[in-house]
């Protein structure tokens, strides 16, 4: 997907709503338990009825490759219904993955080829070489590890490397990696002030949100210091919209959830003058 | 399996040799590719061959993952015949995952559970809360990576943050974590005076050093700066072993490459008292 398709989704949809399918066979209604495959019959049930104010889905891949090889054919079957389905969708594969150029290369592959993913998230300690076979992919983007929202975010991440907050110099040297222009960030919406620096380093790129909701950040407070003029922001809520009811009529309960998110992102989105 | 189980490995083969399950369908001999699961035939093929000599195989999931469900199926195989015929045999899943609390809880599950590896290598960037649960498991290994071969290991692992190599301050601080004592280091190779200053952190711990053989790195060196009393060092080959031939004896191939590797190994273990 290239990026004015992405924008015009979002003007559409007013929205720049991502749903994280991380899908829990604890946690998902039980009558959905007795199906062949749960795990999709849940993610499908989840997208068809939040896709009219999300512009994005995020598998977690962990969650689905905790079942083996079972849990990646339900994988493989989200994505393939995603791509069918809701083409103007733009997809996430949340799987932090993180190798050298060889291995990389057969990650890139899993994602982007037999899988029709539009994104991948990464984790870039190993460096340029770790991120850039992925960057090789027209229309396909880089989500790069900024700062998470975790305790441990503290650890490393926001040490001081050269004078700088170690997430800051990861920004810094990827904007010189090639095909830049195909990375987006991951940003952990717990602290916006933040944002406000990292929008200095990268005016123009796409930042994941994934903190709203369950990881408590503030979604207007991201949009003030995020939003840049073709929006630049995609927000994921997974939990408080995949778990808010599990009775028969989940589904419906999980769009009122997102409706809820896409309105105040409705508003953002005027006061900035996008829609 | 345990410290002391691993270290009787090592005196009883006289080696610390790992190898690596990286298996690409273009390099494997073209007879293989008839059956019906290539990939887990080849596996088999080489461990079968292969692990008188070697204490531990490494499958690198990415080669496995790139062919969808249909990889993991084989990677399923490959880890259930390695803990029903070869049960001493430790193994590593080269996955290098990284997420926080409650994704991380899932890849353990995925790897240590559902799959019975022994160890994971994990990516350390989101930090503590991203390692942790990993460190639950008894008997199970956390290999996080510190130092890397690759050019890109420059980039972040090498910059300086608090007057220490970024990588050291990684090290250091993972001695702090509950359950530490579960955790190794992968170490790449290519640099051996980096070996020593390891040691000087973590003299005990066990490193997982990969870049012998098609990375270049030396084993005598590494071996002189690396092997501590119980020896705390696994060296992983991958290509070396499993591709030296692709005829129909591509399997004795392999064997006469690991054998190679082991008599070197067999030497720096009697110049380091430990046989």
């Amino acid at each position: 997907m290239n990026y004015s398709l992405l924008f015009d989704q979002i003007k559409k949809k007013r929205s720049y709503l991502c749903v994280g399918l991380d899908v829990d066979l604890d946690k998902i209604p039980k009558h959905i338990l007795v199906e062949e495959d749960p795990i999709f019959s849940f993610c499908k049930k989840i997208i068809d009825s939040t896709n009219k104010y999300a512009i994005a889905y995020k598998p977690n891949i962990a969650f689905f490759e905790t079942y083996g090889s079972k849990g990646w054919h339900s994988l493989e079957k989200v994505i393939n219904y995603l791509s069918s389905e809701y083409p103007n969708i733009f997809t996430i594969a949340d799987a932090k993955r993180s190798d050298i150029g060889n291995t990389a290369s057969r990650y890139a592959k899993a994602f982007f080829e037999n899988f029709s993913f539009d994104s991948i998230t990464l984790s870039p300690y190993m460096g340029r070489d770790s991120i850039e076979p992925f960057l090789d992919f027209e229309n396909k983007y880089a989500i790069i590890l900024a700062l998470t929202s975790n305790e441990g975010s503290k650890d490393f991440q926001l040490t001081k490397s050269d004078g700088i907050d170690f997430y800051e110099k990861i920004i810094h040297l990827s904007k010189t990696w090639k095909n830049s222009d195909r990375i987006m960030y991951v940003v952990g919406a717990t602290n916006s002030s933040y944002l406000k620096k990292i929008r200095e380093i990268v005016p123009d790129s796409f930042l994941l949100i994934p903190g709203i909701g369950a990881q408590g950040g503030n979604l207007a407070e991201v949009s003030t210091f995020g939003m840049n003029s073709r929006c630049g922001l995609i927000v994921n809520s997974s939990r408080q919209i995949l778990y808010t009811d599990n009775g028969f009529n989940f589904d419906d309960h999980a769009a009122k959830e997102a409706i809820k998110l896409q309105k105040i992102m409705e508003n953002e989105l005027i006061k900035f003058n996008i829609i």
